[in-house]
């Protein structure tokens, strides 16, 4: 039994604010950077938020992420750009890729930024809502350190390599972030500390058979990817497109590293307000989910959801009664 | 037991050719056209190949398919152009698209072309491997008829919308073709014919238990999304995407007409000399494929494969011993 405690947003980010200043943060990259963790938290992305912030501010102590170090231009070609996130916090410069992609977007239609030696973004969903409720489509991806196997391999040289899609929809979004693998360690972690199996089989167990024990994929470290040689070859060619894109690491250099550090990425926007047809747009997807929401389900209950529609509920909530955390996990940020 | 029998490509170009000048194709779209359908079928895609010939003049002959019309510019911003396809041959469309995102990606490093009241374009790889061989990054996909359930739904509301990445690789290309569904109909169809299993589950039987058995699946019509609701996510946002880019159909308003008709896509490439990492391109990707290749398998004979990699064995098979055709399908198209 995991007990947990409900801290308020504000008490959250403040926390978060104090340790990120006490290392070294900028006034504004602090703000920054609190914010964002406190908005994925908020979101009920707490495996990219609260649940992660020790392990970033880890990651600041031993020096692999540079506080204040911003990224750099190293080539432009109109609507595409190449920068170095000179080992600057990831979600800052992830934020700041996203917001030039979007300034390329509105001169060229479609615009793109290449990120090299940069940091985890925490969630990619992040991005995809900043964009997107700005009224951009957002493509976004980025490469990990190596979790997951090829397909019909044993030993892990793929990333899970997370792929994040986002329309503008309602004055919210919607927002699809995907890592390749069917679950995140993280997850796996969470269902083993709550001693509940997984859904669907996540990974093999150390015989190699297919399970959906959390603890036996994590004794073999043999996540499944989605839809088997599919997830595999996607996260493949995410993982090429990333490195040649930004002139960065691929999973296998950061991987001779041990440490996920300095990591690829890209972040397209495409400014739909330029679209001959952009008066209707609102109303083609307002279509679309109208009719996906008319699913039929073989239970009542059960009604379908689009990506990211969950979220609004949660952040409701959780704005509205504040952030259940892990108890452990709260006292643990405390000390920082 | 299924018989077969080798064409060679140059008899079945020979034929597809003759057969659209009979449908009112004009020499050059006659030319090309036949072209498209014999590459697929030389590099072992025989599913949007040879074996979807009949079926195209189909459409031709329905009316569905319009064998001369060409796509006509709707609204262009810089790097990014709305086309109409004018209900034009899908491949010829694509091909099309496929170019003008191309040389927009010269002008504006990335370029993209949104396509709406287009056919099927048969195989997606077609432009991935067409835009790889001259050197650019490919992401393309295309929205379809439903043909697949939300997860947890039981009614079909999502397209199996195909997506695929390229990128050049040892002047040939690396290139991942992969639908939302774990396997198309077309494939459960064959494995049907020749009574296999599928390898894994790719749908529901009537009562709705996953099962790998095809005509239980093709009894109930619900297939599978990769990765369960991952796929299903993914499937949903590449409708939307291609709907609002191109002001086309969406996979709802394609259903309603009960025929895969008026689809929409969307063609995006990168000139990849524009940056400023150019030279070093294909050693990047050169050092991710060792790496890939060097995955360790349970079995020695069983070597891991990077997506397009097979085709380009069965390439060679195909062009010196001729095509393998089922008989019957053969047969069929001779009487065109």
């Amino acid at each position: 039994m995991v007990s947990t405690i409900n801290i308020s947003s504000k008490k959250m980010f403040t926390e978060f604010h104090r340790i990120l200043l006490s290392r070294g943060f900028t006034e504004e990259n602090a703000l920054r950077c609190a914010q964002i963790f406190t908005n994925n938290s908020i979101d009920g992305i707490y495996s990219h938020g609260v649940n992660r912030f020790a392990t970033f501010i880890k990651m600041v102590d031993d020096g692999y992420v540079k506080p204040n170090n911003t990224p750099s231009l190293k080539s432009k070609h109109a609507g595409i750009e190449q920068w170095d996130g000179n080992l600057g916090a990831g979600p800052l410069n992830a934020m700041f890729a996203t917001d030039i992609a979007i300034t390329l977007s509105q001169q060229y239609g479609i615009g793109c930024v290449a990120l090299s030696n940069t940091n985890h973004w925490m969630r990619g969903g992040a991005y995809g809502w900043h964009a997107a409720k700005k009224g951009f489509v957002f493509i976004g991806w980025t490469n990990t350190i190596a979790n997951m196997p090829a397909w019909g391999a044993v030993d892990n040289r793929l990333g899970n390599n997370p792929l994040v899609l986002a329309v503008p929809f309602n004055n919210e979004a919607i927002v699809l972030d995907m890592a390749m693998s069917q679950y995140s360690f993280g997850s796996m972690e969470l269902a083993k500390m709550k001693d509940e199996k997984l859904l669907v089989n996540g990974g093999y167990d150390t015989s190699g058979q297919l399970t959906n024990n959390p603890s036996e994929i994590i004794a073999s470290k043999r996540a499944l990817p989605i839809g088997y040689w599919k997830g595999a070859g996607l996260s493949l060619l995410l993982d090429i497109l990333a490195t040649i894109l930004s002139g960065g690491s691929s999973t296998q250099e950061i991987s001779k590293n041990k440490i996920e550090a300095g990591l690829s990425q890209v972040f397209i926007a495409i400014d739909i307000s330029r679209l001959g047809n952009n008066s209707s747009i609102s109303n083609l997807i307002d279509n679309i989910i109208t009719d996906y929401h008319q699913s039929v389900t073989g239970d009542e209950k059960n009604k379908i959801l689009f990506p990211g529609e969950r979220v609004l509920q949660t952040r409701k909530n959780n704005l509205a009664n504040g952030i259940p955390v892990i108890k452990n996990i709260w006292e643990e940020i405390l000390q920082l």
